[in-house]
């Protein structure tokens, strides 16, 4: 198992050409399947396939399950493996085994795929359909300043493996007041980089996460702010923009949400009093 | 209907703040709705709910329909409309009524999100799955110039509206052997903007896309690769790196994969042939 790929490719310079040993991040599918019911009828079901780097893939399925409201707490999981195949240990496929107590709404599952709304669709519902996962919006005092900020990007960047090989694969990281990294996770998606965040930091019983921000190497829609809230982070710093309805979910969460941070400057879109600039707080923006 | 939204933020560069207004790009559900079976039995059902920026929302069903193989030809279509919500006419959930005699195949839809494979899921039959659903590999007598693809990027960033404001907004755009842009679509999701332009080039007419590339802004994964393959594009050039999985795929279409198209230079991952320097082309890597 590895998180690059090598090829040989043609490296097109202007219209100078040459062969080069090149390596790729690597993509493969995993499905998730959960073992659920009681001790004396117990039932197997599939519940998503991700293209996701291979890697910590026990955290992804952890991150994915805590941020779908199926599980609350590490000892809702009995085992978490990898189903063998063709000879294979590590396989793309985890089998993870719920206690017996732990009942799954599966309706909730599927309406997130297929969604069956009659009443329409926005993003308020959208948020609101969240919002009832939570336990409402997020008062951790945590505050940071801007120089602990600026630094991240690169601080990240070293240690992401991969990213310096491939150029080609996102970033989760967890950081505290004093900029000190915890955890990275890579993956060439997004959402499995902050699922495998989360996961870990589940599995560690470190939820929520009052004392601590999220960094994320690309951009921030919904999904990344919705997992982050129901994680309990006050702070989500992203060196790509955020939507317009991550700006309006992070509101609602009292998220601090700061974009584009890099080269020294960053955007703050909601909660800025947690930004402290000599002492003093930032006021709110209305 | 807006790719813009207005906010106002708090901009931090160095220690120095400013209050400031700024545009985001939107994000908001959609839901794509199916009306389907006979004259005299029709039903409806719900097949996706997407993030997406608004605008284009009939292209996008029709990309993603054609995509997961349940539409094939604009005549499949008899009608595609926003339904009416809160007194709006543009909403969030588009219905597609399909012709009568177009046979839905719902096992497969549903084994893209909830998969049942009990012989295992690999990279392999991820493109295997693909495979069955293509003509086979794209054989086009289609060649470019590298100036011509050096060229794109700053070509495609002058025509996209909604990224000179947000910085946030993916997209990806049709372009001929001389470098001509027929088309060129913006979304927040990668995989959103490919469907806008597929569903544009469908409702067109132009499939398959034998004498066009398409370009794209971000990096290449692997479902990147298999609309284009389904939409039958020789070459596909993209700002960012491709995946393992995604180079796989392209060798097995016969897709000219060109990935990092900037600074006047690119890499290609396969079938380098369609790459010509001073009317000679490039030969295979092996």
């Amino acid at each position: 198992m590895s998180l690059v790929a090598p090829v040989t490719i043609h490296k097109i310079s202007g219209e100078t050409l040459t062969e080069a040993p090149d390596l790729l991040a690597v993509e493969e599918p995993l499905e998730i399947r959960l073992g659920f019911g009681s001790t004396t009828d117990r039932q197997q079901r599939a519940v998503a396939v991700t293209m996701r780097t291979p890697g910590h893939d026990e955290e992804l399925a952890m991150g994915f399950l805590f941020s779908e409201g199926i599980i609350q707490k590490p000892s809702d999981i009995v085992s978490c493996r990898h189903c063998v195949q063709d000879s294979r240990k590590e396989g793309n496929v985890l089998r993870v085994e719920l206690h017996p107590d732990v009942l799954v709404d599966w309706s909730r599952l599927e309406r997130n795929t297929f969604a069956s709304s009659s009443c329409g669709l926005c993003g308020k519902t959208t948020i609101d359909a969240v919002m009832a996962l939570t336990p409402g919006p997020i008062n951790a005092d945590f505050s940071i300043e801007p120089a602990i900020l600026h630094a991240l990007p690169d601080r990240v960047r070293q240690i992401q493996r991969a990213f310096a090989y491939t150029g080609g694969i996102h970033a989760a990281a967890l950081f505290d007041a004093d900029g000190k990294l915890l955890l990275v996770r890579e993956d060439i998606g997004r959402h499995n980089a902050l699922d495998k965040l989360i996961g870990a930091s589940f599995w560690q019983n470190w939820l929520p996460l009052s004392q601590f921000g999220i960094f994320l190497s690309g951009r921030i829609g919904i999904e990344l702010v919705q997992k982050s809230w129901l994680a309990g982070v006050p702070m989500l710093a992203a060196v790509g923009a955020p939507s317009s309805l991550a700006v309006q979910m992070a509101k609602e969460a009292h998220i601090t949400l700061a974009g584009f941070v890099r080269d020294n400057r960053f955007n703050l879109y909601s909660e800025p009093e947690r930004v402290t600039i000599g002492q003093e707080r930032l006021s709110s923006v209305r």
